[in-house]
Parts: C-alpha cells; sequence; structure tokens
C-alpha cells in the first residue's frame, strides 16, 4: 500500500497497533503464567483485560472508518515478544526473572505508548474526534500501566532480585 | 545463560543495548537517506553521531567489567527495524513518508527508554555508579531525541503530509 496521504498513514498506523494488541493478546497468559510474584501475576492480568477492550476500541475505530484492520503483521510487537520468550526459556531464578519480566513488558508498553501517541496525533489532524478519544484511553492506559511496573520493581522486584544470590 | 541473579541480568539487558545500538548504526543512514525533510535528515544525522557516542559508553562498562559485549541479537530492536524498512519500501508522497518515519523512530526511542531505564536501576542496586552516570546520560539523549521527533512532527510535518493529498 503506497502512503498517499495522512489518511493512509494513519490507517497503516492503525493496523500495526491492531495486529500489536492482537499478538499481546496471546503473549501477556504465557507472560503471567511465568511471573513468580503474586503482584506482577496479576498485573498481567489486569493488563490482559485491559488489552481486550483495546482491541474493541480499535474495532469501533475500523468500523466507523468501513476499512478491515487485518492485513498487517506488526513486526516490531512480534520481535518485543520474541525477546521476552527468549528470557522465559533461559530460566534462573524466580526473583530475577520476574525483574527481567517487567523489563520485557516496559519495552512492551513504550511500544505502545509511541504508537498510540503517533496514532492519536493522526486522528485529531484529520478531525477524527471519536477515534481521537478512544485512541488517548487506550494512550492513558499504557501510561499507567508503564508507571505501576516500575513502582513494583522499585518497591520490591528489583530488591528480592538483589538479593537472589 | 540462567538468570540466577540481578548481576547476570544486568549483563543480559547491557548486551541487549548494544546490540539494539549497534543495529541502529546500520539503519539511522538509511532512515536520514529516506527523509525528504531537511530537518528531519539532520535530526537523524545527529542521532546517528550520538548513537555512537552511546556505544562507546556501553564499551566502557563492559570493559570495565571484564565482560564482552557479544553474543545477543536484540529481537525486538531487529523487529522495529523491519518495521521502518517496510515504511519505506511502500513508497508514497515524501511528505508522508516523513510521518511514517518520524513515527517509526519514536517506537525506536521508546524501546530505548525502556532498555536505558531499566539497565539504570540495575547498576544503581548493583552499586555500579560510574555505569549508572553513563547510562543516565544515554538516556536523557533518547528522551530529548524522542521529544524533538514529537516537535517537530507536530510543527509541521503532520501538518505537511496531511496537506499532501
Amino acid at each position: 500500500m503506497e502512503l498517499q496521504s495522512l489518511q493512509d498513514l494513519y490507517l497503516h498506523e492503525l493496523k500495526d497497533i491492531y495486529s500489536a494488541e492482537k499478538q499481546l493478546l496471546k503473549a501477556l497468559p504465557k507472560m503471567a503464567k511465568a511471573a513468580a510474584n503474586p503482584k506482577l501475576r496479576a498485573g498481567f492480568e489486569k493488563h490482559l483485560e485491559e488489552t481486550r477492550v483495546q482491541v474493541e476500541r480499535l474495532d469501533q475505530i475500523f468500523e466507523k472508518l468501513g476499512k478491515t484492520p487485518r492485513g498487517t503483521k506488526c513486526k516490531g510487537m512480534e520481535g518485543l515478544i520474541a525477546e521476552g520468550e527468549e528470557l522465559i526459556e533461559e530460566g534462573g531464578e524466580a526473583e530475577v526473572l520476574d525483574a527481567g519480566l517487567i523489563s520485557a513488558a516496559q519495552r512492551v508498553e513504550h511500544y505502545e505508548i509511541a504508537a498510540y501517541g503517533c496514532a492519536k496525533t493522526y486522528a485529531r489532524i484529520l478531525g477524527e474526534k471519536d477515534a481521537e478519544k478512544l485512541l488517548d484511553k487506550s494512550l492513558q492506559e499504557e501510561g499507567a500501566t508503564d508507571k505501576k511496573l516500575t513502582q513494583l520493581a522499585e518497591s520490591s522486584i528489583n530488591l528480592e532480585a538483589a538479593e537472589a544470590r
């Protein structure tokens, strides 16, 4: 698809995020299962629920645009998830792996912060007010998740990892 | 490599960032070449110089640790760069592609913000004060680059993209 207009780029971006979220829906249960710390596990499970709602928001946006969300595989998210899976496969002390899972998850959150930030800006310029609001809700959630992960790491998990050996 | 201690995770993280920066050294000249807007091109060229210094900082950290930076391929950055290359290959109007390049570059910056943020925190907990300072310098630069990209997008490039058709 040639990118002839900002509308084309906006659609390109939305499809990319849709694919990213769909991939994340499959990865988050594995991350939750791999987490030893109950708060971290609960955090991944909560974000799984949020991600389902975020996909629904994207479905609404695509429906209003009269476009299909399919046809793109987000290679960025594919790489980020592969990195998280590698970490889980490496194995080791539970507390250290938990700290590593947070690091992998924060890369994912930051991907989404960048992606929703751009998509929201395009929606604003294109006058897509409903879409702008929906994208902003998801953007705020991703930011909040990233902050919670930092708090969890700094208040307990990183310190437990430091005492693992 | 099993992750038995926070020191192991710290080394894992440093190797990941090293690989990410090395991949970026090859990708940034292609992004600069693909950019039509002179300010965007200059921005990519400036960030290439910064990236070279960031690699040198990592070299210093590895040297002090007595470890090699090699042996890891950062799959996250691999995916992000592949995504940027796909965009360039799609082609289209120069102003729209420039807006897309900014979006791809902000994903890269956010990856690095997450990665340096975690590595810096581990360095602090492990008492690696010199490394903490070096990692923080790179973290600040990545944050500043992300902000500059947002300014460039919002002050001109996104608006030019909206008028492309």
